[in-house]
């Protein structure tokens, strides 16, 4: 397995890339063919900045006359309306034109409050994502979803937009916690069950090397599940069909993301807990085999994951899930798996998803 | 020359209709071929709702099993974060989902505010244009444009989105103050001068006609409008290029507006003014013959709109036109004549905008 990996994303008239491998922020190969417009805003928080942001500045000095910063708090809890006004308030305060371009580096809440600013701003201006996150590095890089949330529903507000390029660079995992790792490998195991038994085994057989931070392992790993999400998305860009499947566990992690407010448990953690249940549920409508519920929690389970819910009562479970974008005329759909690789959008009964939540919370 | 009239708009993919008429708000074909999705959200403000909404509900209940409505404060001043969370709050208090159909019943402030909430709830809903005010009709209907105004500047958080239909009903004019005709006539004047000089011959002949609300010419004029920004907006959505002459006039009025604060003049009434002074400046740059300027001024003024700018210091003009969209790295950019019938655009001198500006203010 080579270390520098790159996928190319082809959707509508545009293609951008995906670079990944270590070392890639100091790298100018990295920002190379990139507009050279005078003026470029790095969008980070207070955690990544102290980081990365003037190795990042440095590089961007070689494309942009001006480089500045709009540094956010960190956290799921600051992806709202107030971040994306420091954002808008800083390119206008500025004077920021159309061809300002916008570089998010961070995670997905970062990548997502600048891919949003980027599309709403004088109604669109360039952004580049450089994630530092594994999560991001897999989850944001492909399908220009961009976002924030409203105190009653996560990614409420959004808009598709895709950027220049993605370019991510595994050393920003080294310091990564180690909760934020297994937050990552929640969604790359996603892309097993949903599309890829092969790969499946792969991280079964990798899962060490991967939770070791093995630069080699990751950038298969990263390279895999970008190539998985843009073949789903290629297909289904504006989430008709097909690309609703990418929402595997995600009903039942929206929900405790929600329940127990923004920033208590990691995206990843409730999207790891909830495949757990999605996974009950497809078994219990003999969708799956009766094998694949231990099998995937004990993969969950070895990344660290949770993989028992927090304590709700059923009818809060279901009021949330009501909410979610998926939802139509108030019926909860969710993505279950049709056998190993492949996975669909199906309405449970209630009692069912009753049953489901009661027999994996505490 | 017939009364009901329709454009068809075919951008990207997508194709919808621009129905022109009297009376379209009371007549169910009007409606059909929309979706049909049991959800339905009619936008408007509390002077639009006190005479047309019950009228439009009760059409609407024919196609969704549910249509309530958010009633907006009426103004430009109120086309701001506060009004957007408006409908936001709403959509989500209601669990709207992806299939809720909004209806923008009222003027262009309403239109733009309703067609970026639609573009960013949950990602993209779809929307229907149904303008009740001469500028709306002629000027939202074609282009996609949403957006809401910062108090740096007006429109400069949008979207492009495209309505799957505009109800243009010529007989809510009829309740419209003298004022608000005279400024949809600026954005109708405007299309002679950029694209088609016969036009303005035409509108030269038939303004009192238009002033009388006369239902025939209004669907004449209209239409012309229409199908004139839906040649230039086919050939440049994103506003790369050419699109940007439909902005004559519109830099001097942005400034007008924004100085004044939003509210103070009508957007109209700026337009009106800009056209003055961005005509003067095609003159004095040698790209149109003289007696545009004369002819312009003459047209605008018998339309009911000012043809004096308000007084404001020059450096203030500067500083307002270089936060406008279309500047680029500093410079600002005019949207000029050149020959009657085809614009393009210029950066100018600042000492002769500064003459320009001197030249037609009090």
């Amino acid at each position: 397995m080579s270390v520098v990996q790159a996928v190319s994303i082809a959707l509508d008239e545009r293609t951008y890339d995906i670079l990944i491998g270590p070392g890639l922020l100091g790298v100018p190969s990295s920002w190379q063919g990139l507009p050279r417009s005078s003026r470029a805003v790095i969008v980070t928080n207070e955690t990544v900045a102290s980081l990365y942001l003037e190795r990042l500045r440095a590089q961007l000095l070689q494309q942009h006359a001006q480089v500045d910063s709009v540094i956010l708090q960190d956290g799921e809890q600051h992806k709202d309306w107030a971040s994306l006004n420091q954002i808008i308030d800083h390119l206008l305060g500025t004077a920021s034109d159309r061809k300002t371009v916008l570089y998010a580096l961070g995670g997905g809440v970062i990548g997502d409050m600048t891919g949003f600013a980027a599309a709403i701003y004088m109604r669109g201006v360039p952004f580049v994502q450089v994630p530092t996150t594994l999560l991001a590095q897999v989850d944001s890089s492909v399908g220009g979803k961009t976002a924030i949330n409203h105190p009653l529903g996560k990614n409420m507000i959004g808009a598709f937009y895709q950027p220049l390029r993605v370019v991510a660079d595994l050393d920003t995992l080294d310091t990564l916690p180690q909760r934020e790792i297994s937050a990552g490998l929640a969604e790359i195991i996603k892309y097993g069950p949903i599309a890829d038994a092969a790969f499946l085994e792969w991280i079964e057989a990798h899962l060490d090397a991967l939770l070791a931070r093995d630069k080699a392992a990751l950038a298969h790993a990263v390279k895999r599940s970008c190539e998985i999400k843009a073949w789903v998305v290629g297909q289904d860009e504006r989430e008709a069909g097909l690309r609703a499947i990418l929402n595997f566990g995600h009903t039942f992690g929206h929900a405790i993301e929600a329940g127990l407010g923004y920033g208590a448990w990691l995206h990843g953690e409730a999207v790891g807990c909830g495949m757990v249940l999605a996974a009950d549920l497809s078994v219990r409508l003999g969708l799956a085999a009766p094998d694949l519920l231990p099998r995937l929690r004990r993969l969950i389970e070895r990344a660290g994951l949770p993989v028992r819910a927090p304590r709700m009562s059923v009818e809060r479970w279901l009021e949330l899930m009501r909410v979610d974008k998926k939802a139509e005329d108030g019926a909860i759909r969710f993505v279950l798996i049709e056998g190993l690789g492949s996975a669909g959008m199906h309405v449970a009964p209630d009692e069912l998803v009753s049953e489901v939540i009661q027999a994996h919370s505490d």
